[in-house]
């Protein structure tokens, strides 16, 4: 099939190649707002085609919406007027918004609402990696009112990619996501602004650094781009995991400060059930 | 030369691993307060005999004392009167106190006040690796009070494990550790208790958590008998840097409220910056 995908950063360039190599695309058109992406992409071999958007769209079996939360508002509403046959994706890391936007639309049936929980702190065609999907999760979310075919194209290419396939709504996706993505990078923004105010003999970080550092702070080189809108999106969500990881950081400075070393121990000990939940 | 280990954990093992492979030591007398570490790490290879210290210390050319920084407290008094030929060694996480204590003493030149910069978040005798230590930072401390035959001894061993030396006063070490390792634990382990907290669902967690969040919240697997301790030791800089900390999440969290996406950008570039210091 021909597949377009709208947006040939680190998700979508890495999505080309993936349709590519398990051959489920046969045709891979690339579709972009900055010209130099699309170029990149070419030399890279991770798109067959550039082409613009109206152009490529009635071509297209599937197109896969890969850009920013914010410019997929934007970009919805047109090509929800205009499709057809084809099926159409995001991969936006919010739902709620997208979703009431497409609500009620006579069309609504060949949008796939989807998040592959997988990524890299980098951005852009040269950040695109073939294998960034295998073993992770796809979630699709409110496939209820998913056209049946639409559906089974996506879930087939879920399998085809070996990723696994959560169904969550909206509501659901969008906290759950506040809570294991989203607080995440707001941490490592935080840490990284810390470190850089604190320390100002930069040379002394890099030479100090390790990997525990390094893997904490890795998430700030995230582009704003990208995180802004989903921040904005996801608000409510990200305010309330927020207050409670403020309200966790706050608890331990004052155990500090009282030299409650016993409190400060068991809070470790229960920080460390984490393990249980991720292994 | 002989060298005896005190604390075959994930540093002292995975020190003697690579003492060995090197052709560093001869012989690795491993010394523990936990016979279970002795047994496993007799079983894994990592030493070639378990002793009493007491036994073990007279036979050293080298004692390498890897146990928690409070520990180390408790046991160097005894060891600094009883020092002979012997070059005592610590890998503690923290320096000023280490090396408040020890000033003065008539046998102060024995001792090499270092601490590798590598680590992971396991513990115990199984989470030795022999390569921890190969291109990671070695920082020595105040090696103007360690005579010139120990200081040797070390520079050696840090040339042979390919490690890189960088020389620090004790304030400048704590401070910096503070900042580039200390607080990355503290958010960890904060933010293991925030999504505890707030993921009733464990479930999802496990479903959804992706590269991202592992690696924000793997610091916080780490124990409490060894981070207790440094928090302890290093209260005054890791309070600084906590209250930066809170204070940039307050920051991020009310421009998130007064929905002032514009500063929030600039915040998450400024943060970017870590990229040039970190690569």
């Amino acid at each position: 099939m021909i597949v377009t995908i709208v947006g040939v950063g680190l998700i979508g360039g890495s999505l080309a190649l993936s349709l590519k190599e398990k051959g489920i695309a046969d045709r891979i058109i690339g579709a972009d707002n900055h010209n130099e992406n699309l170029q990149k992409a070419l030399s890279l071999n991770i798109i067959d085609e550039a082409a613009a958007l109206e152009d490529a769209f009635d071509r297209s079996d599937l197109v896969v919406l890969a850009i920013p939360v914010d410019a997929l508002l934007k970009v919805m509403p047109g090509l929800m007027d205009r499709a057809g046959k084809q099926v159409i994706m995001d991969v936006g890391s919010t739902k709620e918004k997208i979703l009431e936007l497409v609500a009620g639309h006579p069309n609504r049936g060949r949008f796939v609402a989807a998040h592959p929980m997988a990524g890299t702190e980098y951005s852009g065609p040269e950040a695109a990696v073939q294998h960034l999907f295998k073993g992770k999760t796809m979630v699709l979310c409110d496939v209820k009112h998913s056209d049946d075919d639409a559906l089974e194209m996506i879930e087939e290419m879920v399998d085809k990619l070996h990723m696994r396939l959560v169904y969550m709504n909206a509501e659901e996706h969008d906290l759950h996501t506040a809570y294991v993505s989203h607080i995440s990078h707001i941490t490592s923004f935080a840490l990284a602004l810390t470190v850089l105010e604190k320390e100002k003999e930069k040379g002394r970080i890099f030479e100090l650094a390790s990997g525990g550092f390094e893997s904490t702070v890795r998430l700030a080189k995230s582009s704003p781009d990208m995180w802004v809108p989903i921040f904005k999106h996801n608000r409510n969500n990200v305010l309330d995991v927020l207050d409670e990881h403020i309200h966790q950081l706050e608890q331990m400075r004052d155990l500090l400060k009282s030299e409650d070393y016993d409190t400060f121990y068991k809070l470790i000990q229960k920080s460390n059930k984490i393990k249980r939940i991720l292994k």
